[in-house]
């Protein structure tokens, strides 16, 4: 059977001060009228049903997501003690869902992703579970790049397979320069690794216990299913012992088998504030603006505010946020270091640290 | 007799969102512990004793600047109905104190500016007082210019006088583009206009006769002295029938015998927020910092909050105010036009229009 696991983990540092720990960046509704969180799980419904999804978000905001999942069984809702990044959150899911259905195929998905093509996406989620299925592969779905984006990873594409539309997965390529990724652009074989990934449970976990070993053993001490009692404490007990790891860098770049399928949805992961001039309409100077805001002589800004009047004058490029937790001034070229303004928030206790 | 004129009308709109109409800049304190009309009044106290100080401010603040000024009479605290600039406000203060002593001499000193150096500041105030009361001219003081600035109108020092200290005025010169500034600051014999005049009561209004003689028709319905009947009534008169006039333009580029007093007192006018890096100190980087601020990779920018969190990166001469009225984002080279802004939140009635 088919299953989601949606990672609502994490809070969107670098939309900080829209996003914060207590508020976020799932639990968002920054585009349309729904949360993030909200829309991830209507999109998948589909294909899957929502009594088989599975949701790994943090123990801290777990209360606050519930209300906005509520056909999801709570039980299904499990609170992280801590991030660890995706490899243990997926890797938890997958050994739950194995236990009680042996031929558990999963789609992975982001909370906290924009796709303005839910049809597009419903079509190509079919592709990918069908070629997790028939192939045994581990499936991700690679964006079709629109821009020399250097802040993604990239999938080369290979020789197709027999499934129309999947290709096996030639290489994984870091983040790259603007020459390098200008070149994957053009080249037209390249992809976004877009950090959704399809597969059978049973394969992700022997790739666990190849590739991870940390990890595989971790799960073993988890013998109950949530909603069974001792599942929380063995949840604790696991996130104490696995390291942090990226499925990507923890499993994709080492495993055999691995599927792409190459994916055209209006997909953009909205990381940083300089996103948010791509998925909120611009005003005629290029001016993505939402709140309170005078503008005078500014272009191409991204300028938000909640509640207090911003006014900007001047500017070119440059994003300024507002919210109650504070203010954020930086040109949108440098909105992916943002980390470094929450790190020094941290440091002196403005942000909290966990 | 000697006497002072604060004019502390106004409210420092370039300052927005730190000054605004019901908390101006002369009532704020953002040099020392003083408001800056306190520090006027206290600045000029061994010339000129308090009782013989009359303040002419806006009806609007009048309260508020009133504790601010405990020791000078409240019925010579003058509330203006509304801004007639600068022409009007001390004619009627002369006519005023003409009224009672015909031998007035008085200062007329914004109340907005920061004087660094008071010591020099009295010096340079007995000077002009004295040449005031010899020569019967209009007197003025020149500020010995630091900087190439744009900003500001210019006199040109022409014959010294019999007064040690105190020069004829050759010309004065309307704000210089930056090539003339420099040549200005590079000749010598240029002083900054200042705004701070000190002239005989009955000399100036013969010149209000002569170069303002709507003016001083309006005068002629002042009858009433400050506290007694009709006082109130008669000013209101007075502003609905002169026209907005400063005293550069409407008397002293017309008049004869202008004298300049050359002043070096560490005088700003802190007429726009990229003068705050002159008057409070910068970081290493350049920076001039005050309140709740974390500025990363960032270097020559004002940064400014009252209570929330401001975090800047990569911002290179910006200025980024915040305070509950709103927040003001704009390159330091721009500040002068926060004009601009305050006219369009004017427009959308965020900011008052009166």
């Amino acid at each position: 059977m088919r299953y989601a696991v949606i990672l609502a983990g994490g809070w969107g540092e670098r939309l900080w001060p829209m996003s914060r720990r207590d508020r976020p960046k799932q639990l968002l509704a920054f585009v349309g009228t729904r949360t993030l969180v909200a829309e991830t799980l209507e999109r998948v419904a589909p294909a899957v049903t929502v009594e088989r999804t599975v949701v790994m978000t943090s123990e801290a905001i777990r209360d606050r997501i519930l209300p906005e999942l509520p056909r999801v069984p709570s039980e299904r809702v499990v609170g992280e003690p801590c991030g660890r990044n995706t490899a243990p959150a997926i890797a938890l899911a997958a050994h739950v869902l194995f236990a009680t259905d042996p031929d558990a195929v999963l789609a992975a998905l982001p909370a906290d992703h924009v796709i303005a093509d839910t049809a597009a996406f419903r079509e190509t989620l079919e592709i990918a579970f069908g070629a997790a299925e028939s192939e045994r592969a581990l499936v991700t779905l690679g964006i079709k790049p629109t821009r020399p984006e250097t802040e993604y990873g990239y999938i080369r594409a290979g020789e197709p397979t027999a499934s129309r539309g999947v290709f096996h997965a030639a290489s994984f390529e870091e983040k790259p320069d603007h020459a390098r990724a200008k070149a994957f652009l053009d080249d037209g074989g390249y992809y976004w690794n877009s950090g959704m990934f399809i597969w059978r449970a049973d394969r992700f976990l022997e790739d666990v216990g190849t590739h991870l070993p940390e990890v595989a053993r971790a799960l073993d001490g988890v013998t109950a299913l949530p909603g069974e009692e001792g599942f929380g404490d063995q949840v604790a007990r696991f996130y104490e012992r696995v390291p942090s790891v990226s499925v990507d860098y923890g499993i994709m770049e080492k495993a055999d088998d691995v599927l792409v399928v190459p994916a055209e949805f209006g997909w953009d992961d909205v990381g940083a504030w300089s996103a948010l001039s791509r998925v909120w309409e611009t005003d005629a100077r290029g001016n993505a603006v939402v709140g309170p805001v005078v503008a005078v002589d500014s272009d191409d800004c991204v300028l938000y505010s909640e509640g207090e009047t911003v006014a900007v004058l001047g500017l070119s490029g440059i994003v300024v946020a507002r919210t109650p937790a504070g203010t954020l001034v930086c040109p949108a070229e440098r909105a992916r270091d943002v980390r470094l303004i929450v790190e020094e928030l941290k440091k002196r206790g403005i942000v909290e640290d966990r």
